[in-house]
């Protein structure tokens, strides 16, 4: 998966690829450039099939959430360590969490 | 498995239930009456396959934690709503997490 771009988004590229997931409920982190949305489920079973599947996706991209996790609730951060900030790649896992979250 | 105790654990109970868990490295919260532990691993694929086994017990107890995860580091809290505090439940799910968390 090493195709995928590490690097720090441009303006550009921010227009093109964060946008979409900022009108999807996610947002900046305040105090880093990170991704951040919190998805609520029906129960503890949902949140934690829908963590499951994130995780085998971040293995697959060696790319790694930060989440918390209460029962139905799940709040993940995505960033990219190697360029202090949103990558590509956290974009695509973003946008893979989205594809899967089922809100009924 | 509603046979485990999910009230509030008395001076006694505590002597005998959370004291074998302190001294594993669990900490009661500061904030709260609470239990936590930090478990760290070789890497992400071990901390989540941790999470999931402590999932499953989870849903058996219907009884979940509160954790956050990013790669190979594991924070759990655990407490009991009903009883606002650490029941026989949360000891019971702290030992199931020392029992299959490998060092190595």
């Amino acid at each position: 998966m090493s195709a995928i771009n590490r690097n720090k988004l441009n303006e550009s590229e921010r227009e093109t690829l964060v946008r979409p997931l900022l009108e999807k409920g996610w947002t900046i982190t305040q105090n880093r450039d990170a991704l951040y949305k919190e998805f609520l489920f029906k129960n503890f079973n949902q949140a934690f099939g829908f963590m499951t599947q994130i995780a085998l996706l971040a293995e697959k991209y060696d790319h790694h959430p930060e989440w918390f996790n209460v029962y139905n609730r799940v709040q993940i951060t995505l960033a990219t360590h190697t360029c202090n900030g949103i990558s590509e790649l956290d974009t695509k896992m973003a946008s893979f969490a989205e594809s899967i979250f089922k809100k009924d």
